[in-house]
């Protein structure tokens, strides 16, 4: 039988709030269970039911690995906002501003455990393959995190860099959290190979969705400011690109804003968006995104599943596609 | 075959030496390594290696998980000496100051996930168990460290929560080396019980021997300034103990010394541990180390082995307790 999205999504809410944590000392568990309220869409332990789903009828098993999967994520974002000195998050204060960075790294470091420990109750047979893969990716993240840190204090980061770093930042563990469900489900490994891929490059798209929606989003639909990343200088693929493609007036004005140490924001998000249109980056990062999506469709197609069952998985990578959040 | 501990010793720092690590991002890799150098002792990968010894002939098969403990004990080092902001460790200073916070928090969280691959290592038919005590472990270890930060908040710590706290942040991680080398081994349940149990109580003798070194150890064998637990109002086994059996006098004097902003930490050590002498704390402190390294050899008395087989054991339990360093 196939799981809608509704009912998957429900899976994993009603699951992550049974989830039992100690009470004390409230000082570790109360800032971890508030990162995980900071939650989202939950795309990842989806993503983990879902390609189970593609292989069999009993998800059951595949619920404590994808659990695991989130709360690594939302582990991930505990510490980066705690590296970036990031204030808020969906709307709400980070859990070092309502609590302490001592407090955010060391209930981190609890969240990672509790992942392992979610990942640790995958099927035995299927254990030391999926620990192996999910430590690999979580390893590859934190290599992600340290390019992109890396690159705040870089001029010249290029193109295939800045995809490197997104690969191992976002779009591992989006392969991961399929290709584990793919693995609970006793998948083929030619099966499993392809998931990963149809992930990453999903993943790929994804970030480039972000960048996208980041500078030119619908600021009313999009929840908060756009610009945020021109704001603080941070080299997307848009940066790259127009800094690539510029002629020698629009590089000196592109460099000059990066340069100012005290600006008016909406000044600087319309100067450079609009040498980004002059360059028209937007076009050049949407065919990079298309492409891709269908380098994913691409391996979805080349896996041995009905088209019925894939549709869920086609629907969702559309719906993250199509998306203004 | 029975190794001695000096092979053991030679054993680990080789296999350390040659764990492969990326070389890039360096900003990820290197502090990792050069925490990794910061090591000390190696008790703790030396003990799973004895435990497996005491029941096999075998130790290959313990030595990955072996070392993904000590990995993770060494990252526990690194994030609490970001969140202790502690600047020399072992002598050298520790990797937030010579590189920032945000690498050792990372490099940390990287290391975690490093003492997990290492973990995963551990031979298929035992992985459930060893993976499920390890992370049971470490997130005793993160309460641990919490209560110690809720503490220096504190002036109204038992000696019940003391001692709790230490068995958390020291003790359940020599039960578990232990323990997990007697998996891998197959030692029966009793045994691993009784393995893990000397483990727990020769690491809070451990601890209690600790502090009663840093307050009233030979500084010209110790190799630093004594009194660190003094100077900075720690609330150890002896400060709970002079405070509960304190006359008035010495009360006022003890909360005198703890309220002072600024002071002569020389004359601040010598005050504290003149009453320390009056009260009698360092034989309170001496008898109850006494007492958990008696249960320890109880432990080990019970354990189904020839005597021969536990001598290495008990030879370094006697070494750790009459260690000055």
């Amino acid at each position: 039988m196939l799981y809608p999205f509704d009912t998957l999504l429900n899976t994993v809410n009603r699951e992550l709030e049974k989830l039992e944590m100690p009470n004390q000392p409230s000082g570790l568990y109360e800032p971890a269970r508030y990162a995980l309220t900071l939650g989202g869409k939950r795309i990842r332990p989806i993503l983990t039911l879902m390609a189970c789903n593609l292989f069999s009828s009993e998800i059951d098993k595949a619920i404590a690995p994808a659990l695991g999967i989130e709360i690594f994520h939302n582990f991930t974002l505990l510490h980066d906002d705690v590296m970036d000195k990031a204030e808020i998050r969906r709307g709400k204060p980070t859990v070092h501003k309502v609590w302490t960075a001592n407090h955010a790294i060391l209930s981190g470091d609890a969240m990672q455990i509790i992942a392992y420990q979610l990942i640790g109750k995958s099927p035995a047979d299927t254990l030391p393959e999926i620990l192996s893969l999910f430590s690999k990716t979580a390893l590859e993240i934190c290599e992600g995190q340290q390019y992109d840190m890396d690159f705040e204090q870089r001029d010249d980061v290029t193109e295939a860099e800045y995809l490197e770093m997104i690969r191992l930042k976002t779009a591992v563990l989006l392969g991961c959290a399929l290709k584990t469900g793919a693995l609970v489900a006793g998948a083929s490994a030619t099966n499993c190979d392809l998931i990963y891929r149809f992930g990453e490059k999903i993943g790929l798209a994804f970030q480039l969705k972000d960048d996208l929606l980041d500078t030119f989003g619908n600021e009313a639909v999009f929840g908060k400011a756009i610009g945020g990343d021109i704001a603080c200088n941070k080299k997307t693929f848009l940066w790259i690109h127009a800094m690539q493609k510029a002629n020698d007036q629009q590089k000196a004005e592109l460099q000059k804003w990066v340069s100012l140490k005290e600006f008016d924001r909406a000044e600087k998000v319309k100067a450079v968006k609009n040498i980004y249109g002059e360059i028209g980056v937007k076009e050049i990062c949407e065919k990079k995104m298309d492409t891709y999506f269908g380098e994913a469709m691409d391996a979805l197609s080349a896996m041995e599943v009905n088209v019925l069952q894939k549709s869920e998985l086609t629907h969702l990578a559309d719906q993250l596609m199509k998306r203004e959040v």
